[in-house]
């Protein structure tokens, strides 16, 4: 044991302590050779420079030290350059990046030019995929295994996912088809009893008894023992320990329902002992067929409030003083403005709910994210959080709507994509009014592309039924809450990571009736008007404000809603104007621009005029990869207010009445 | 028992042979006065009801057979007027349709103004939801049971789902999840062994097992009495067998990987002993919490082909005569043409597979159904049957291309919903050559709205990097599928049910080069241009050929990809010709028309001269209903010849050069 040697030897880098150690180990390379004594002091230094600099720069800390030891042991018995792993969600992949010679990049940690928040190919080859979303990576194990089952020495395939995500659909689907798919593969189970926030479901019981039970399992293997002693007592107690000794051995060993899915369970082992893991896998790695190896974390392991307070440590925000540091006058934010989108929907729903009993609130494992919390705290009966599940959580939601209540499922718009299918199925087919409320709609900062909210209008605007809207504002956020309230259809409305504007445009008593199918002019103009979408109306506004300087009117449209559109205001603005130019933080294809200008065209088929032609300004046909702020990804898609202001001096250069074609 | 009962004095019907107690039974309500010594004769005439008629007009056989005592008795014992009742996929209906009034529907099953082949709740308050895709019965139950919770004598909800479908993830949620939520509720699992094919996974062989072992379940019970009547051997056996009391509970009873889940399991049962069910449903009845009630029923059972070849009687065809009867002249479908699209892929991947070992094929529960049987015969360690597991599946293909692979997964166009997030996070985001085959794209006749494939043109075009394209033939199939193998993108081709044109437009060796982002013009022509898209191609010759009788040259052009598109070609046709007519069998919105009009949109928007309209023609923002042929769904779409010809004849007669708008 090294523990206590001492480290002031350590190079010390940007106010970073760097131990001795982690110096020497930054690539895998370089960890093998060191001794197995050292590894504990290893995992000390790691852990020590995590809790330092993601406390600066802000990141998913709590289940990154968490996993210091298991990553060290990974890495230190396999060859990952030729063998395979892969993280779920991969959030917990800093130990990983640290050790696979990425420590500079810490200091960039999600920023421009650092290092990703997640796994990320283009970082390292050591990176294989890059992830998000939870409980994909035994699938993509599988398939990896699967791709070199017919060489002679395959790779060696590790996946490695939390109790929280072994909950998702697709993470049972996948070890249900695993075991008999005769791949061999390790899962490595990280139980930390905390996803984002506390497991819930049976798995997360069942989890959380292995846990208390270890001693049990002693008890029962030395009972196994025990009756396999006991002299015959008769023919029959023979004959039916014959038959129930493969249960038996089910029943002593704590993983037994994963020995019924056909995989091979070991476990549970302490997953901050590095040696004891190392000895372990070594183990484990001689097994064919599918292992699942179950490691007990701890969430948050050498943070203060970690043991106690696993929410707060899992993902810390960067110092002010940090972010000072690093923005250096070009990154500072923009004055904060209102009240955070998601604060806005939590309180109009909790507004609407305390008349309403038929409402209830469902989230998929985000209760705080979506600002839940407070909801969850005052209805407790009327507040379901169901797990990493957005697929089971959208169908439970159409059986309560089909019950008689009002669901309101609170989920990220990429999340959404889990469960398109019970949107269609369970929701639109079934013309139920269940209400889904899309956050982190639109660019969403640091996360990245596995968290913009970019496709939710062109997916769920196909499906029929669906009324969709966006509210511009908080005070249109309840009135849009209740305007779905009202109605008897699926509905979704959308909002941003972000904060609404501090400033309404309008003072509530002079806005028109919130009707679906019903937008509404926010100033009139000449030439070009803007029809915006939802937050993006604060930008068409400040535009207008913008150009009005220079002596142009726009006129400016909250569109309100996609479907219903206002295809009467439409209409008229074909005519009135020359150019109309529409704007919604989503991409391009399929989204709120593809729909204004489907409607033109339909009204402009047999239309003789002059109409206006129509522009759609969104996010690109690419991935925004930025590590950057979501006013950075915005004026990235050119949808910041001194890029549109530029389009729309562009447009208003080049008008001319006639002739106009599309 | 009244087995031997004559039944001579029965109504007869449209010489199907309807027994005495089914003509009595024709309500829950005149069920419930039968005499439960009746039930097993009505059981037997009910089963021989649905033989005759189901082999009269085709529809899903073997899993309604199967569960006529099973529906019996949970009609004779609830009051689903109150209660809830929800089929899984609900293609195992028919009995429940008998038994609530809708015996005359079967001489119409599955066809225009005749009953549904799955549940739908504009047929009968019975009918709670109108479903077809797997797994999501028991969030539904949860859902409803959640929405009378807090009543003093809240309706009972019950959910049937198969084995197979308790293997889709959404089911392992819902379960996962209902046990720890609080709610009432009876999940009867119908383990038929088999679904659509023999099911696959670990779930399976579970199953499988507690069916094999019901007399070690005895066994079981017998040793653990023994054990417990054992003298005491010493404090370390009383102790341990406390400590593993509990463990042992579960190992003897055979669900207990239900059991860990929170669940109460009582089972396995017969399934085709009609009053042993309602014995045990009676006693379940009164459980608290969420029960999963296990019965084994013989899938076909009392068809002849049955027990040996469930997949022969999963679904069977109307009789050819039937057919004639059925269909008076008017629905007697268009001369066979060429081969089946499905056949004509399956043909394609098999020999471009002899040629490349990289080739994997992938089917989620589905490999007759994707015309893959063949090609499990002949490379069974490159076909890869996951169950009913779409996400699962495509994750599992992302991690084989990683691997170097190239996996095709051949699924419906309605089924590839459940894995949209896949779609989006393992395969679009890193980019991976996944290629889908998306069978049965466009309306699919009698199947109705749960699987038309309508949507995933406009879900998938709004994911970066994946190029799509749709072969209108068999020979541009082989074609297009060497396309998406020669290049690096994540690819997706489209094809219908139903069969390609015999007479190809172009000999082979005549065609346009086969390049994503290259259509291939088949007609010139003046004024008006079809673009069409995959199986509308053949509809645009015929509306061409049509059109050209009555003088008009219409040009044609087959666009093959719809991303990328041809922008090129769209350029010089706005300018060559007044009207741009799209053809797509998928929803208008947000589909190929959206997306030759965002094009035309981005290529018009700087020039002055006149250009082309776009007149987007597809299937409508609603639910085609109508239980008909694929041919009338799209005459109900307008997608027919006659009807494109007309709206064609419309733009010719009101064409004018100038002015154009849109």
């Amino acid at each position: 044991m090294v523990e206590s040697q001492p480290s002031d030897s350590a190079p010390e880098e940007a106010g970073t302590h760097v131990g001795e150690l982690l110096a020497l180990a930054q690539s895998p390379a370089q960890l093998k050779e060191l001794e197995r004594s050292q590894l504990p002091q290893l995992c000390k230094e790691m852990r020590s420079f995590l809790l330092d600099t993601v406390q600066q720069t802000g990141g998913h800390l709590g289940s990154n030290t968490g996993i210091v030891e298991l990553t060290v042991a990974l890495h230190y018995l396999y060859d990952f350059a030729r063998d395979r792993l892969i993280f779920d969600v991969s959030h917990q992949c800093y130990p990983h990046k640290l050790l696979t010679g990425r420590m500079a990049g810490f200091e960039g940690l999600r920023q421009t030019g650092g290092l990703c928040g997640f796994t990320h190919p283009e970082e390292s080859p050591y990176d294989l995929f890059h992830t998000g979303h939870a409980g994909t990576s035994i699938s993509l194990g599988v398939g990896l295994a699967m791709a070199r089952a017919h060489e002679e020495n395959p790779p060696k395939v590790v996946s490695v996912i939390g109790d929280a995500s072994l909950g998702a659909g697709v993470a049972f689907e996948a070890i249900n088809h695993a075991g008999a798919s005769g791949v061999r593969m390790l899962v490595v189970l990280n139980d930390n009893e905390w996803s984002i926030s506390k497991s819930v479901g049976a798995l997360a019981k069942y989890l959380s008894r292995i846990r208390a039970n270890r001693l049990m399992q002693r008890a029962g293997q030395e009972t196994k023992s025990l009756i396999h002693a006991i002299p015959l007592i008769g023919p029959r107690v023979d004959k039916a320990l014959d038959d129930i000794g493969e249960v038996m051995r089910h029943a002593v060993v704590p993983g037994h329902v994963f020995e019924e899915a056909g995989v091979r369970y070991v476990g549970p082992v302490d997953g901050h002992d590095v040696n004891g893991l190392i000895d372990v896998l070594a183990k484990v790695r001689q097994l064919d067929g599918v292992v699942i190896l179950h490691v007990l974390t701890e969430k948050g392991k050498g943070h203060p409030d970690g043991p106690s307070h696993p929410e707060r440590v899992h993902a810390v925000k960067p110092k002010p003083s940090s972010l000072e540091y690093k923005t250096e006058g070009k990154r500072v934010p923009k004055v904060p403005q209102g009240i955070p989108f998601t604060q806005a929907f939590a309180e109009s729903l909790e507004s609407a709910a305390a008349s309403d009993v038929r409402i209830h609130a469902i989230t998929a494992a985000m209760p705080s994210g979506t600002g839940l919390t407070h909801f969850a705290e005052r209805y407790p009966g009327r507040f379901h959080d169901t797990g990493i599940t957005e697929q089971h959580a959208l169908a439970m939601a159409a059986g309560m709507a089909k019950g008689g209540l009002r669901p309101v499922a609170a989920i990220y718009s990429t999340f959404l994509q889990r469960g398109y299918d019970q949107c269609f199925q369970e929701i639109a087919l079934q013309d139920l009014p269940v209400i889904l409320a899309l956050d982190r709609a639109g660019p969403v900062g640091q996360d990245g592309p596995t968290h913009h909210g970019a496709f939710d209008i062109a997916f769920l605007r196909t499906l029929p039924n669906f009324v969709l809207g966006a509210p511009r504002d908080a005070t249109d956020m309840r009135r849009m809450l209740g305007s779905f309230l009202a109605q008897e259809h699926p509905a979704a409305l959308r909002y941003p990571r972000g904060n609404c504007p501090k400033e309404e445009s309008i003072p509530e008593r002079e806005r028109s009736p919130m009707v679906p199918g019903k937008a509404e002019v926010l100033r009139e103009g000449t030439q070009v008007v803007l029809w915006a979408y939802g937050s993006m109306v604060q930008t068409a506004l400040e535009v207008a404000a913008l150009l009005a300087e220079e002596g142009h009117r726009l006129g400016v449209v909250d569109a309100r809603f996609v479907k219903p559109l206002d295809e009467d205001l439409l209409r008229g603005h074909l005519k009135a104007y020359q150019h109309i130019v529409t704007l919604e933080a989503h991409q391009r294809m399929g989204g709120f621009g593809s729909a204004v200008l489907e409607a033109a065209n339909r009204l402009a088929a047999w239309d003789a005029s002059p109409l206006a032609k129509v522009k759609i300004l969104g996010m690109p046909d690419r991935f925004l990869e930025h590590r950057s702020t979501v006013e950075e990804q915005l004026a990235e898609a050119g949808l910041d207010t001194e890029r549109v202001a530029r389009t729309v001096r562009n447009l208003l250069g080049g008008t001319r009445r006639s002739p106009a074609g599309h």
